[in-house]
């Protein structure tokens, strides 16, 4: 379709209208869009990915900053493409990443962080793997430089991002261990190809970490618990190793002695990806069409989609998602299940 | 001389008796030498290097790890060079960095991290050279990755490294700040090229320091007084802006909020020369070789020696830098001055 009728720009859609619990998001029709731009695409909705940030940002409440809209990354069919969205046509089944409101069809995306469907990949799962994707190939290949026969140790296991990086960096040949909060959990992270799976609550898992080194410490930590594993994650950590946190957790600083710092060199570093700019993001999304979608398509690496829920019913996924007991990701159908 | 006789291989050397103030440095006659190896030279010392670390290591006192003579550096005529010391022969001036053992004479050192003195230099200032100089390029170059464009800050800008980094920096096109405990000392940092100068006792140097680059934050921050500025050397970063640590100061922990070093996308790191494996050292020797020496020789980087001292009164320089007033390098005459 060339042009856009006004019609095609209302989408209905999840809003935070206060700061609070699940209760503050609401479902609303009709809300006006901006005309997409020529290097953007119109997606109709199938399925928008839900993610620890929307829980978060919906607590912090709408800001004038960004859309009161949730939702990083969403999947569905293209209803309108730009002249310069390269690659991309009308009717064709994508997935994508976007800077906020994807709980909503429909949704605009930059074209350049468009991806075609993979090859075996239905739109469900689909909508599962441009956040976790982006986030896992920026933080250990950007941020990390992980190495060819580096080892990784990733706190949270079965998380959205844990599930798919244990995927991925196994597939390239990594050895991948892995901390989770319960055994069940654990158990799944070893379904999904981890070496090994520690159980913080129960286990000494910086030992068992640097015994499963054999002494040697382990390269790349990911962390997303904030501060609460600091010292010890900087104990477990190898020569020349990096601890990468995604998330500044409660706020809690970060505090370790010095010392192991400077004998070992390791860097303490983290990022966001949210704010990247356009275009790093973009030139993440050209390694990962390169890269990784080949991996997908082939059935190496599959987003873990454990439950969908409706769009409309978004309060029971982020409940559900913030009572720490879900895996894997967590989806949202835009045509109700 | 192809041959080295048991009387070569005596030396004249101060040594730490026990773990104190600088009353247990000895001076003591006619210790036995190792022979060196193939790929060392015998140098008979004309100037020691003083550096932090000596103290330091006094304090901790004699360990079976180490030789109980301190002393990073050295300056001297090559006595006997090995059949593999490559470019170096005997009466050569040479400057080196040794792993400990250099307030002695002779001393053996690798010829890989072995020196002729540059160009214009004498073998005064040669020995406050080498330290120093390893110390900038590993820690600027190799651990901090600086990129052409980028600007400097340094916490000690008059210590023997402040004073030699702000020279090489600035010779390398690089805007340079330092922070000094006194008025007198920022001066100094002036007069040797640093652009500004903030003295921490009196001035809010962090706002000082963010002011001065228009408030995008500065690029790379190298610390030498342990987790004393931690916070504020997050807040002052740049993003992508890289803090490294030289010393763990008095052992206090590394304290500072998760969410800049998140948003920032900071590297917090830090390392230690002396433990680095000698194929590294070499490396970085080959890299001063190439690049640094010449600029030594060209006049425009010079080690800035404050005080010389007898070596046999090693303690009165050992007493003059732990007051706090020393500026620039301290060194010691093997031939009592
Ligand atoms: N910096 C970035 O760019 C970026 C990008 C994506 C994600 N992230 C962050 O990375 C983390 C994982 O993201 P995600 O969407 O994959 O999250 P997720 O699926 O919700 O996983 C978070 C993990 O943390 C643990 N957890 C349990 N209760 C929790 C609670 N109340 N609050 C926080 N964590 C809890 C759980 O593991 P256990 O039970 O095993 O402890 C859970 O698997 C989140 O902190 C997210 O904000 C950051
Ligand atoms: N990691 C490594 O490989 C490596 C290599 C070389 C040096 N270093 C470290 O880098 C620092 C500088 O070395 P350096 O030999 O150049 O030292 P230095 O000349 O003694 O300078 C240290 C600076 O720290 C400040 N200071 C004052 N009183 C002090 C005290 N009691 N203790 C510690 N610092 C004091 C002084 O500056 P203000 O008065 O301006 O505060 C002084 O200029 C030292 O901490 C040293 O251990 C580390």
């Amino acid at each position: 379709m060339a042009y856009l009728s006004t019609s095609d720009l209302r989408a209905d859609a999840i809003v935070i209208t206060a700061p609070g619990g699940p209760e503050v998001l609401r479902w609303t029709e009709g809300l006006p869009l901006a005309e997409p731009a020529p290097d953007e695409v119109l997606i109709d909705v199938a399925f928008a990915g839900v993610n620890r940030h929307d829980c978060n940002q919906r607590r912090r409440g709408p800001t004038p900053a960004h859309s009161d809209v949730p939702g990083l990354e969403v999947s569905g069919t293209v209803r309108w493409a730009g002249a310069r969205a390269e690659g991309l046509c009308v009717g064709d089944s994508v997935c994508a990443l976007i800077d906020g409101g994807g709980y909503a069809t429909p949704v605009v995306a930059q074209s350049a962080l468009t991806f075609a469907v993979p090859a075996g990949l239905d739109l469900q799962a689909a909508a599962a793997l441009p956040e976790a994707l982006f986030t896992v190939w920026h933080n250990f290949f950007g941020v990390a430089a992980l190495g060819p026969d580096e080892t990784v140790l990733i706190h949270g296991g079965t998380s959205g991002v844990g599930s798919l990086a244990i995927q991925l960096l196994r597939c390239l040949g990594h050895r991948v261990a892995v901390t989770c909060g319960t055994d069940a959990k654990a158990a799944e992270a070893r379904a999904l190809g981890a070496e090994a799976a520690f159980n913080y609550r129960t286990q000494d898992w910086a030992q068992a970490a640097i015994d499963w080194t054999q002494g040697r410490g382990v390269d790349v930590v990911l962390d997303m618990a904030g501060a609460a594993h600091s010292a010890r994650n900087v104990q477990v950590l190898a020569r020349r190793g990096r601890l990468v946190h995604l998330s500044p957790g409660d706020g809690a600083d970060f505090v370790a002695p010095l010392r192991p710092i400077l004998a070992k060199e390791l860097r303490i570093t983290g990022s966001l990806l949210r704010p990247l700019p356009l275009a790093e993001k973009a030139l993440l999304a050209e390694r990962l069409r390169a890269v990784v979608l080949p991996l997908v398509a082939a059935g190496r690496v599959r987003p873990w989609v454990s439950e969908v829920f409706g769009l409309a019913q978004a309060a029971r996924a982020h409940t559900h998602l913030e009572s720490g007991q879900a895996m894997g990701k967590l989806v949202l159908a835009a045509m109700a299940p």
